[in-house]
């Protein structure tokens, strides 16, 4: 009786291995609780919305840390129903040692933390987003963010080496605009490290506007920096590209050459 | 004799059943009346513009509704036509529940209000241009836009994903930022939502420069997210890519389902 | 001799049949000419080098017209030397219609206009710079240049259906914004037209900073078109990729599915 | 004994053939020591750090140099360890003449010039990031280095053509634009030149927003450039994406160069 209750709840707490009514809404109202917490860490800092809500803020920060740390509770209590944390002590320990388990609790620590110490490391809060990356193990999702996560860990040389080339065109840059426009403008290109804030601005195409060079030589560095970025930019789009079109390949089941029925070979038709 | 004239309507207003020049040129004079439409909606607004052709535009709405008010109820008197909607009383029914007809009818419903119950919704007048998206059914782009809408279909979950990896970003870089810019520009950087603004407009790449950190660690934070979002944004190039190619891939020459040889259905390995 | 000599002008002006050091010399030399000559034009408008180098140009535009001429002159007179051009009449009549005989003609005419008819079209001397479209012409770069003119034409359809797309996202996205902005900066988005003019620099990240949305909904709006505007620009990059795959599988030759020689079947190794 | 030594030194300084603590501990050495030599040429244009750390760059610099020195001397004199390098004079003199040889020349040189001669090309010495390319041929990015150099050769005159395709968009998108901007604002479109500036940093899509058309022509132009642009910078995505897909397939099992059932040559078919 009482494991078949600790079974219900760890099938409750686990959406993938459960798919009643219950299963669905429980998950569900997990997914909008720690989004609308995550919604009020960011309206918090409104002043006007913060004055006139201050008192709704702080109850529903305790109400979510109240569910956040029951769930917590009967997700420790209930690891035991899994195979791989049987034993009731230190397959609940080794639980409380893995990505999830850490990350639900780095979701309730800093409101303990303000509470007993008085240090106030509330603005942590907004690491409850993280718990939301649970979504991705969805069984619809999963499939894509395997195959994203594949694709980025198959080229990860070509994805490094592309940012190390960024990186030398945005100090090799930074460099000889800082000797182009310095003398021009020593308010505004005032050193390279000030300089580097220029060109990566820039070479990522966002253009903010507030340092633009004006010497002719500047203009010209510019104008071959940025023809340069745009081959530059195109690699790891090219890379991760090619990237998932070998993963599609390979899940790719084919046709047979021949027969094997009869032998006869097969042309394409 | 009566059957055939609605026959004849019916071919009429349905392009792509036709090819006679009577059908061109009266597909044509719509999608003319519409775009005027539209556009006479944008000129509207500018004042010079509005003061000296105010009748013009007056008639013009006028006119333009007597046409698609006549063309809507043509197309429902010829709707009995289509072996579809063949009941003439619930056929047309039926048949004004569709899309087509209910953009059809939206294009006209808000100059009636306006006339009868004096709601001004004219505003509205601009959702005319939904039913440009019927050019996408013309026989020569149908192909084209039945590609496009296959691959973003086929990649939805990719696509929603890195949307949501968007997102994360996104959140986590404005909280980020609002701390380390918020000291020093109370002013600029007011709350995190307002963040959320710059971190939107800096992502993407606008850059408007309304909003620009001037702290160290608020720009080597911009970096680093801006070289993250260069990686993310070719996500959705690599998605949609890799979808088109396997589209074109698909519709290519393909080994016969059964062998010729033998007739025994072949299964893929 | 006669027609040898004719012949010999024929090759000379033709750098494809040619390739002889006389061939190269002058071909680069008429390159070289016209990329002076639009640099010329450019630098003509710079106040301060027309004023101190105003003959120069003038001389050396007089000097470039002549050698234009005299080119284009014996280019008519050496089309018969082409068998599709043989008729010393009509053929060279034919000839001066063709693409490249207009644009050589482009590239004069405005001098002789201003120094008969006194009509300064000089500003079109920039026109110039279309004859430089002829390197794509040379054998090194006619692969190439095929290549992506094939892979614009086959992908026509798609490409033009994202420009649709694009528009359409463009004029929905100025008409809201309107809505929401122009009680807020009534001198700022004063017309929808005007908004376009947002829209437009905003949707391809351009962003200048003229206009920016201060209103809640309006920021709002643009993260919504931002997000939609980064899947919308991905679609070309996919269309042109997935054109340019397809081209290079269609020239790529392929082992036989058996060996000729004993009619064995081959297995990839 | 003399000849194990020079083998050590030479096995030490070339990474890619050792492979013990040492080798690894040293090349770390190298690499953390040029990169702190690039962030102190970057450093020390900032006023307030070079006022009071003058010394500690001058130190740095100097213990930099003679470490960089002692490591020449040490390449150039274990070079014979090299087969290809063998005879002791002739040999060393062709490895000083080596790319490599010369960067690690290049990176003391500004040193010892302004030590003997007084000439100050110390601002050379960022030229010390050119020793990071070494890098590339660690075992473990060579693969991923060779592939996107490989790319990039065979995919040159595809990309040098929209390199000259969007040249050719800027020029006419300048002269055109000049015209219709300068009449409206001649303080800021004030040439054709000036107005390249603006059609560079507008095409390449990082809008600084210090040359902004307000005539209606010029606003419709730039509209029509950037819907260009789109198509254009796609091309260098879909050329280089097509580049690494080709790689990626050739290094795949192929059908054998020859029948291994008859022996026969196989041709293309």
């Amino acid at each position: 009786m009482y494991q078949s209750t600790k079974r219900k709840v760890y099938v409750l707490l686990h959406p993938a291995l459960g798919n009643t009514l219950a299963d669905r809404l429980l998950n569900l109202f997990i997914i909008v609780l720690i989004l609308s917490n995550v919604l009020a860490v960011m309206l918090e800092t409104v002043p006007s919305i913060y004055v006139s809500h201050h008192l709704f803020f702080h109850y529903f920060d305790m109400v979510s840390v109240v569910i956040f740390t029951v769930e917590y509770g009967l997700r420790i209590w209930s690891a035991t129903a899994d195979p791989r944390y049987k034993h009731s002590f230190y397959g609940r320990l080794r639980f409380m040692g893995t990505n999830e388990a850490l990350i639900n609790l780095l979701a309730i620590l800093p409101f303990y933390i303000h509470l007993f110490i008085g240090l106030d490391l509330r603005a942590l809060q907004i690491l409850r987003l993280l718990r939301l990356l649970r979504v991705f193990h969805l069984t619809s999702y999963m499939k894509a963010s395997r195959l994203i996560i594949t694709v980025f860990r198959s080229r990860k040389n070509e994805l490094l080496l592309s940012l190390a080339l960024t990186l030398f065109l945005l100090i090799i840059s930074s460099c000889l605009m800082f000797y182009f426009e310095h003398p021009a403008q020593p308010n505004k290109f005032t050193s390279i490290p000030h300089t580097f804030w220029w060109s990566i601005i820039t070479l990522t195409t966002v253009g903010y506007g507030d340092l633009i060079p004006i010497t002719i030589p500047g203009r010209i560095l510019t104008g071959i920096i940025l023809l340069i970025g745009v081959a530059l930019f195109a690699l790891p789009a090219g890379i991760i590209t090619s990237g998932f079109l070998e993963e599609s390949r390979k899940t790719k089941k084919q046709l047979p050459a021949r027969c094997p029925h009869c032998g006869e070979e097969l042309v394409e038709q």
